[in-house]
């Protein structure tokens, strides 16, 4: 029973369906009618007008949304714990040819405007410094934490107060936006955010996440950047589907409501040995050693996560009686 | 009708159903059991120890391969229309860091022994100018020719002489294997190749292209370059079917070799319209203005080529009835 | 006697007065009073709003100039037998970040409009090719002709038709204008040019060159990229020191117009030898092997430059004894 | 009375007889008599074979050190405070195309072997994660600490463990090697380190500092990567000779010795106001904002460290009566 990444899990039917829909002759690259159909239909999702491309992963859609947003000798403001700071191998780094990561503090993984404000405040205004461009966020969090409209809203604040730009990395923005309940704009672009990395392969799709530009002049350069990457791909009509078959219906919206509940459940029985809230498809559970290898014992994968720490991963199909085989388990410790 | 790019082309039934199969739980990224696999499956192909890794494009290939052969400050040599200086946006110079395309001649986009080793004798050997570190040949050629064994190993003989790298693009690969009859070993790494491109979306593939290192120490410093470039695929193990399923029973090798022998049936009918031998699947010819109209208004889709030239490319499902259409419209032009 | 080079040549009275006058305690990096009086003094020179920032080479000042022109996705226009393409080991591709040099053809190394309309209508407007983003000259050229401000204003319209930014390399600027008789004004911004790279060293200067541009806002940016490439340098005071010296009383007018006489003088002896008219203040002469033996026999030094020709470089001081001897001797060949 | 920097100090009289006697013409570049010295006159200052080569700034040399020793998708350890960090606005991404730097700590801005190991130990093994190359420390650090042989020797080890390089950056090299007391040999090579930074310029230097790598194969790529930067200077015999002269009969460590006995003079005044240990010629004082402006009524200048923290500096050739006064009136504050 698999609960050690959501990457892991298999991808839905509609999406495997409307790849299958897709396999019929059709123009290179971004030139198929599908992906010329994704502008209009992210820009529908989120009601005002966007740029949406397709990409190979959420590491190519996070580092080209930064290089779209700060200059080779800048920097980008982000959580300590970010993905782009810890898992992506100096994505960012190349992206942006050399920008600095400054890393910030914050519960959960969690940036708040004022730990921001603080953390810019430090930075000396000169050219021996790199000068920040632009601020990151991970929404749901490293740790499984939703940022509400407000607290988006309080950190672009901050960012337009000193010209920044604001991304938000959402490999698990359907988490994000199940948990807090608010439409996708209220989150995004009606807070600030410029430009998302959408995500949606750890949540039932194959190899397309989405880079949303809310400010659609950046899509201009980030399509140069994008090919010279590789991440145009040569059949890009069968990218363009799953991310279409997964909006439809809202269906990105319900897998992503399916993985929450089931990381719910766990929570419950986890009670105390809760490590951040979970608000997402993540439980972070303080274990002892013995008590991860019973856990293991009984069949379930899952991440240490630091010493003393268990991080266990729901995804969108999760069977439901493996989330409760895993509950009582926990509650059994 | 079709004609102006195997991209175009649908997935063949082969990788659909390997896609469909790979549908299950498995470990992320290259973890899982067919990625593991890729070493041995394409080892056994070579008859020679390689290290074999997925990307989601033919231009990741290529420029993850240079990054591997040549640095920064260094150059690659290769032929002045080639697909790495005129259509991947500058790929190379991203991931290399900035070296420098060294443009060298030969008909039909065919670098040779003498022509690389003229070009080599120009360049000083001083730091004031850019040394080169790489030779990089496309097979089949951007105007669809094939190398011979010999030809790579006189090219090679050059490189060894200046210790440098030699890089195949083999976005056609096997529709140039296809035309020579040799084996895969014989026109690569037995002729002195390093690294290979090795095709297989044009060839009836979704979003897999392999990059094959003959020297498999060159694939560490690559596995970090690619995950920094995100093309470490989070669910590689789909990108893993479709190219295990191309290798199995040959059947890339029977697409190349489906689509080659349209593009012969179509040079039969264009005779002395040839700008250039047909090798392999791609057929250049020498059209007015006026006949390419014509064509168009019969039904069929194809690429101006600079003025008073047409590009036409059989895929590899292409049906017999486009082919025996298109040969006779020719003929009647 | 040394005719190989200008580089060569020692570093004038006035310049050396001045580092002198500059060693006093005074604030660190481009703070002092010399470096902050520089904008101001090549304002004055140039009739106009320019920001002036020292380097410590041309390489870097040319260097500085692109990456301010071209973003990392981008191409340069620059003749096949440019500086910047031949002798600077990819520096433009390092500080852009690896854009492309896209190489032109004209006699003497001198592109024309015509020649660069040509090359840009070849290039598609597509993600798949590197967009050219600038154009860079080098006035006078790498074999001593002189643009016209009229030869400038033509290509800076082909330039502005496509919106591309136009960098004018003067490693050898005062032996142009002082040949062409113009204002500096007149064959820089009011012909259209947008970067200067302004030489000082070849003229008489110790290790400081200007990177002028005339709009004035590009130079933000670029302090950073300045600093970060180690080229702010610490005791900048010592560097404005001899770029001011060479102004005041246009003392490098006077040098250029100097090396170009003795130039002139070799040119009138070498008659039909020339290859290229003598613009400035080198002499590209046709001479066998045996005759340019001959020639080193009797103590002038020089290099070969291509099979049969030589290139013999005039500096700022060259003693009248050594010109004329030279000049017999070529005419005695 | 400025003791804001030393590199607002003047420049020593050696070196400007030096630079004096360098002006007459010879060959370009680095091929002068003076430049081809250097390998041997560092050779014999070190007592085993080195590579020594002259950059224009610190900062350079330390950006060139580093990408020598840490590829584009490596990292290099250093600490918090480390100016490759805080003062080179990113030059270290620059050089080295996108590594990272990882942070630790350490009392004065001094790294320990201990807190390195911690450090190295949270960084898992794993394509995710950059690795790292190569470790970088500061002597004297940016506090004004030195290092010991066996301080350095314990960091090596460390560096050995994991394959890392050892990067010192030696901008006040001289006042390190002065307080210690120990050969220059002694706390780089013998000590482990691989690349050294050493500085001239704060220490009575115009405009050179040498990069010394006691690995010299690193040098051959290093000389490229200097090139493209723009620091291989024109006229390189200026900066051979200002070096040359400050190793005449050990100018360069009287120097440092000068500016430390002003430095250890004023700490004896400043008594418990002391933040850091003085063991170079950098004092950092713990001064309430009125005092500091006592100080500055009574002439003296020197920067704010933070809240409540003054940093002075004291140059090679500080006047004993500026020593005096200040150590006076720190001590009536």
């Amino acid at each position: 029973m698999r609960f050690f990444s959501d990457n892991a899990a298999s991808v839905c039917p509609e999406v495997m369906d409307a790849i299958a829909a897709a396999n019929r002759v059709d123009t290179a690259y971004d030139g198929d009618a599908l992906s010329k159909s994704l502008d209009g239909a992210f820009s529908d999702l989120f009601g005002t007008d966007v740029a949406a491309l397709w990409v190979a992963s959420g590491t190519a859609a996070n580092a080209l949304a930064l290089a779209a947003l700060c200059p080779p000798h800048g920097a980008v403001v982000c959580h300590r714990d970010a993905h782009i700071q810890n898992d992506e191998c100096g994505a960012p780094e190349f992206y942006t040819h050399g920008a600095k990561l400054f890393l910030g503090e914050g519960q959960g993984a969690k940036l708040t405007a004022a730990g921001v404000a603080d953390l810019l405040a430090g930075i000396r205004d000169d050219v021996h410094q790199t000068q920040p461009a632009a601020i990151s966020i991970t929404n749901a969090t490293e740790y499984g934490l939703a940022y509400t409209p407000d607290e988006v809203a309080a950190i672009a604040e901050v960012a337009r107060a000193r010209k920044l730009g604001l991304h938000m990395d959402g490999a698990r923005f359907a988490n994000a936006v199940a948990h807090v309940g608010c439409s996708p704009a209220d989150v995004t672009w009606r807070a600030g955010v410029d430009a998302l990395s959408f995500g949606f392969i750890k949540n039932g799709g194959m190899f397309a996440e989405m880079l949303v530009f809310f400010r659609p002049d950046l899509a201009a350069a980030t399509k140069y950047r994008r090919k010279r990457a590789g991440h145009l791909l040569s059949k890009g009509r069968f990218a363009a589907a799953q991310v279409l078959a997964m909006l439809e219906g809202d269906l990105w919206l319900r897998n992503g409501r399916a993985a929450n509940d089931g990381a719910a459940r766990i929570a419950l029985a986890a009670g105390t040995r809760l490590i951040h809230p979970v608000q997402a498809n993540e439980v972070f559970l303080a274990v002892a050693p013995a008590e991860a290898a019973s856990l293991r014992a009984q069949g379930f994968d899952f991440y240490d996560w630091g010493p003393g720490e268990a991080r266990l991963v729901v995804s969108w199909n999760q069977p439901a009686e493996e989330i409760a085989a895993l509950a009582t388990a926990i509650a059994a410790l």
